[in-house]
């Protein structure tokens, strides 16, 4: 299979389309369409949000010419199921369309390759595969958890150079720049949830909202709190949206979950061993409920268990160029029947992106 | 004063010259010198080693052509004093030249200006400033030196994105890769002393010498070691120059002295307060023996001591993509009684390189 520069052009017009709904198609994928007939773009269209039209359909409806004979560029495989909307494998033939070009498969295994298969059963000439590194990036969390059932877990760390993320009293507000605080505000924005622990909500009483960039969908709060020590008046807990993960369900935290979920909290009981909240279980509950993309921004130990239980994907880390000392906190805590003895049991990954924010430096990398 | 693109293009081809002497001129100046007559350049020259002519004497041993009405650029102006060799000054004059062009003037108060006055005198227009920071930078040492009596220090670190430089049980070797390493060899080589403490002589038995690039001088190795521990037969003894750094010349401590001595190393004694040795008057020390750059390697116990005594410059920082966990070793401990308590306090730099060298990255950022 070739595909020309044309191809190449048009397909990342419906990847910068795709890109609109970065923020609001949840738990959908984000999906861009483009509609081309005699080397000319004649409609394109977007996925906004869920329940609204898939990006094809969009795509026809902008028609203003007939599409018969047309070439479609779609970043994700055509639907070819009734969902709350009609197929769109169906819509594009009905069109009268000749070529379908997307860049991926729909990841769900259950229907993988049907969409383009119905398309081909009807004559239509369909290929798959142009600038799919681009579209599986795209759509990461969303292909994590129809293939994984949990969601792709990224770690927020904003540290000083020598990799410490607050004092020893708890003082982080503020190590990096304005700058790096609202870039993370973007990380927020196009998450499914944000996860926090107990003691990040009793040391910094966060929001945990998205406020430095506009935004007409918040995510879902999510909090580790083993035992349910969740003050009712935390911040975390304003104008509802907040699931609760804790270990216990025992009658003598009654009162704290009562409390919580008048305050609006939904709790969630996935207990591990040693009280702690079974964090893997978390993942596949958030997976359950269409969460594709988790943001987590908490401390030294929830870093540590998240890490150490293999439910982290990718670290964002924001580096300040300043040096607290060894008596700061440091960023990973595993627990001390955890400590490495030999650096071939070191956590290593690859840097997938730099770039400078102001004085800081931000790192994206992904655990090998 | 302004000068032309030519004049600019002739001074960074001096300063070319004057970089072939990094890691050789100790404890002069690195110097280059372009002489230029019709506009084209008719000799150069630059100083490789003390007590061999400065630059100046080469570029006008290298003549071919008289350089009567000639240009010269020099990187550092001319001195005025009869030294190891006779005053560059007088030797212009002596050539006939008309314009003489520094990038700076020599940093030593004590001379400031009076080489380029001398020649002022003589008839010759003489201008300085230009490409001056360059200039500046290629001698921060022996600027540092000359100004404040001290060298310039640089503290070089190599750590995981945590910050951390050592497993618990002290395992280092290697967290960074063979590149990083390679490159820290050139700062190695163009430094006049290397300095580590006895802590690192201890558990990674450093050799402390100029190994993975050719050079034709091996730094000076110093060793900040309180109570002379340093082992008889540790590797930092080997071949000489060596200079241990103590803290008491207690005659319980004799025999240790006597079997180092006999080890061939030198021993100064510079006590400060709790036993430790005083490192401001260990800087003055090294001022007064020509040292102009000091490379320190060492743990976070002697890094933590430098920076608290204001000793250090300069962080050179080799990040490799890994994660080594809270327990792992620290970049800086400055001890109890420092641990911060407000942010305010916290060391801030200004980073002046960032590249990055294999999978590693390399961050140069200078205190605030």
């Amino acid at each position: 299979m070739s595909f020309s520069a044309d191809d190449r052009r048009f397909m990342m017009q419906a990847l910068q389309l795709a890109q609109r709904g970065m923020n609001t198609t949840t738990p959908n994928p984000r999906v861009g369409c483009v509609i081309v007939k005699d080397g000319q773009m004649i409609s394109e269209g977007w996925h906004e949000k869920t329940g609204g039209p898939h990006a094809e359909a969009v795509a026809l409806a902008n028609l203003t010419t007939k599409a018969t004979g047309a070439t479609v560029y779609v970043t994700l495989e055509p639907c070819s199921h009734v969902g709350r909307t009609p197929p769109c494998a169906d819509a594009l033939i009905a069109a009268g369309v000749t070529r379908v070009v997307a860049a991926i498969e729909d990841p769900n295994p259950q229907v993988a390759g049907q969409g383009l298969a119905r398309l081909a059963a009807a004559g239509i000439a369909t290929e798959c595969g142009l600038l799919s590194d681009e579209a599986h990036e795209l759509n990461i969390g969303f292909v994590s958890r129809m293939t994984r059932g949990r969601p792709w877990l990224r770690l927020k760390i904003a540290a000083s150079l020598d990799g410490k993320t607050a004092l020893k009293n708890g003082v982080s507000q503020w190590i990096t720049s304005a700058e790096s605080r609202r870039d993370a505000h973007h990380w927020r924005a196009r998450s499914c949830a944000l996860l926090t622990g107990i003691g990040t909500v009793k040391d910094d009483n966060p929001r945990l909202t998205v406020r430095e960039i506009n935004t007409s969908r918040q995510p879902l709060k999510v909090v580790v709190d083993s035992q349910l020590q969740t003050p009712p008046d935390a911040a975390v807990l304003a104008n509802g949206g907040v699931l609760i993960a804790c270990a216990t369900d025992h009658a003598a935290r009654r009162a704290a979950h009562d409390v919580l979920a008048a305050a609006g909290a939904e709790i969630v009981v996935l207990p591990a061993a040693h009280g702690k909240v079974d964090l893997a279980a978390l993942l596949i509950e958030l997976g359950q409920r269409g969460i594709n993309e988790v943001l987590v921004e908490a401390g030294a130990r929830l870093n540590g268990a998240l890490l150490r239980e293999n439910c982290v994907d990718e670290l964002l880390l924001y580096q300040a160029p300043l040096l607290l000392g060894d008596a700061a906190r440091g960023m990973i805590n595993e627990g001390r029947q955890n400590e490495l003895t030999a650096l071939a049991g070191a956590r290593r990954l690859r840097v997938v992106e730099r770039r400078i924010i102001s004085a800081d430096f931000f790192i994206r990398a992904r655990f090998l």
